[in-house]
């Protein structure tokens, strides 16, 4: 058979653990063949304090980790009934009959330790090996996030006495290696007590001090309150615990402040209006979505006008203003937003190459627009032009007028 | 600094050497130590024929492949001209200065060779060491897929004489333990000599037959006509290079047939709006986009009548009906698909409990229904709603009538 045990969630999991101090000396991955497996689940639980597997917990033949690490442990496979019960209650929500590869996951190693799996159908399991505290997470990205955020991380950090302080920003709209030159730039003299990290959670970089001294507190303040000096526009937030979606603060800031807001899109086909509805609670922030994909429907749906397509053709100031405009009246929304662009890799001409959109944003009384070029595929593309919108229109509320770097003059 | 040299692609090269016959044989990740990461690549070397390192190549100080490779061949870096012409066009095509930063990435190992990155900043390279070929790969993932597609994997290929064929469907609609379940039960005697692999590609799976000898070629011919005549609706496509993704095959149809469609969504929020309009060319299949959110936009937009919503509710077969015909009135195209569900986590009810979804799909004249519930989180929700709809609309067109598993009576 061919095995599916290799992992891809060793950069969630090195992340994590990175924040609350530990760092991962060694990730070793055997693809295909059990007694490999076996062997490094013996040989690692030797070297290392805690060992995390991930992957391999599913239903499947591909599927051999409690099989692996019982026999990396000398222990026989026996029905763990915690593991049983939650597989239970997991089909019983689905009306689902579980299968015998369903009952499968409940097959552990005999005696160790149940973590639980609030989503998914296959629990984690843990147990001791030769001192080493060995975690079986699953490969699911979501599952593995929850379990690490609410069962291991915290576990792990209750047994850790290094001082370690964390500060978290995201930050939108400057691409990494940008960002890195214009701090450089600007604080030439980066002192080496903080370290400065970067993570790309695209479409947001997460920017990270480390202090691992008490007694660089202060210059830790220091360095946060310069970088977000001179970042300005970019500085999304101060993550606290998980940075939050360019989508979510816009759907909080309007709920908090009771107001709606509509969409009107050609190139995003539906993208922007998609984002803001992936928010819990939305319905109370977002009244109606037009996708416009033809000209025939601009003038229907929003009613932009015939001359207007014919004058200045769809991907143009005038077109995307209208759509603002129609989209608000359309709607009743306070708020629209509009995009008209080419995505490409076809439709570009030389006046209006592939990757110029004009972008508009505001109320009835003040539309404001904007022209970009964005050059990349067609799905980075519609990305980076529906995160600009919502960074547009979230400035525009918030009355933020600092300009970010992504805006260009290119008319 | 914090190191960020964490690989996350290690799925993506394994499944695409092991196509080609080539097992990996062992994968380690060094996390943050220059020194480690010098000694794991000599070491490494010294073992495999083929070394694949990935990512490290962006333009920051996390960024320590080209200076770590260079260490462990006791090379000089040096300014690679290919690499420098690549970046120098890379920025002209963006209209941008090339940082500092940006030129770090065409320092590399001296006399090592390029290997071209056609979307993004950072070149591959490669060199011979310890009789070991070592091939320096990028961390975004697109950009190493390209790399690996169109370069590594065709000279890996060429050097290699095993006999292997593949043969790959792509499976939507149905679990992975289902499946498994379900071809147990329907093959009991499954032979040895064809390995039976899956890979979920969300949302689509892809189930894979190997065999590595010719004898044994009639054999899977015959599993795999037999896994399509049992899997009947749920097998999307035999895949040829890459699996299809249930938009494009849709867009394609239209296409094909000189079709046009539009959607109406609820639930969903413009998702199957933008999963269509994801898809090159997808302006001539896809029209317009409703996305009525609210009650009042169901009855402005697409015309339900406010005595259907008041008597059946916005999730009802009545509504979501009227939505397929005021979609087609107002866009003017053949076909159109509407949903209407609870995502959740809040407006259940015991009647209507959160994952329940009504999906339409059809002609003016011939309108289909469905009720559903999905369980799990909102984002699940949502796309499992889209990708069915997806699905239903591509059958209906296609005149294909075998029930989905997916499809239960649940009124």
């Amino acid at each position: 058979m061919v095995g599916d045990i290799i992992d891809s969630n060793s950069a969630m999991i090195a992340q994590l653990l990175k924040q609350i101090g530990h760092n991962v000396c060694r990730k070793v991955t055997i693809a295909d063949d059990f007694h490999l497996l076996v062997n490094e689940i013996k040989e690692m639980s030797q070297q290392a304090d805690v060992l995390i597997i991930n992957g391999g917990l599913g239903p499947t033949v591909d599927d051999l980790t409690a099989q692996a690490l019982a026999n990396a442990a000398d222990l026989p496979i026996a029905t763990h009934e915690k593991a049983l019960s939650h597989l239970q209650a997991w089909g019983n929500k689905r009306n689902q009959q579980l299968t015998p590869a369903n009952l499968k996951q409940a097959e552990l190693p005999q005696g160790c330790d149940i973590i639980p799996n609030p989503i998914g159908s296959a629990v984690g399991f843990s147990l001791s090996l030769n001192n080493c505290q060995v975690y079986c997470t699953p490969g699911v990205p979501r599952e593995l996030e929850l379990m690490l955020n609410e069962q291991l991380i915290p576990e792990l950090n209750k047994q850790n006495d290094n001082f370690l302080t964390i500060k978290r920003f995201s930050v939108f709209g400057i691409g990494e290696s940008a960002l890195q030159e214009f701090i450089n730039q600007q604080i030439p003299q980066w002192p080496e007590a903080i370290s400065l990290g970067f993570r790309a959670a695209s479409p947001l970089i997460e920017l990270k001090l480390t202090c691992t001294s008490k007694n660089d507190l202060p210059l830790l303040d220091i360095l946060s309150k310069q970088l977000t000096t001179i970042l300005q526009a970019h500085i999304i937030e101060e993550v606290q615990s998980k940075p939050r979606p360019l989508q979510q603060l816009l759907v909080e800031l309007l709920i908090s402040r009771k107001e709606v807001i509509a969409t009107a899109e050609s190139c995003t086909g539906g993208l922007i209006a998609s984002l803001l509805t992936e928010v819990s609670g939305s319905s109370a922030a977002f009244e109606a979505g037009f996708v416009t994909y033809s000209n025939r429907m601009k003038e229907r749906m929003v009613g932009v006008n015939h001359t207007t397509l014919e004058q200045h053709g769809a991907v143009s100031e005038s077109v995307v203003k209208e759509m603002v405009e129609g989209a608000i009246r359309e709607s009743g929304a306070k708020y629209a937003v509009a995009v008209s662009g080419i995505a490409g890799p076809t439709g570009g001409s030389v006046e209006k190459p592939v990757g110029t959109v004009w972008i508009a944003w505001g109320t009835a009384s003040d539309v404001r627009t904007q022209k970009m070029l964005i050059c990349g595929e067609r799905k980075y593309f519609q990305n980076t032009v529906a995160y600009r919108t919502l960074d547009l229109i979230r400035r525009f509320i918030l009355n933020d007028n600092t300009k970010p770097h992504y805006i260009k003059s290119l008319s």
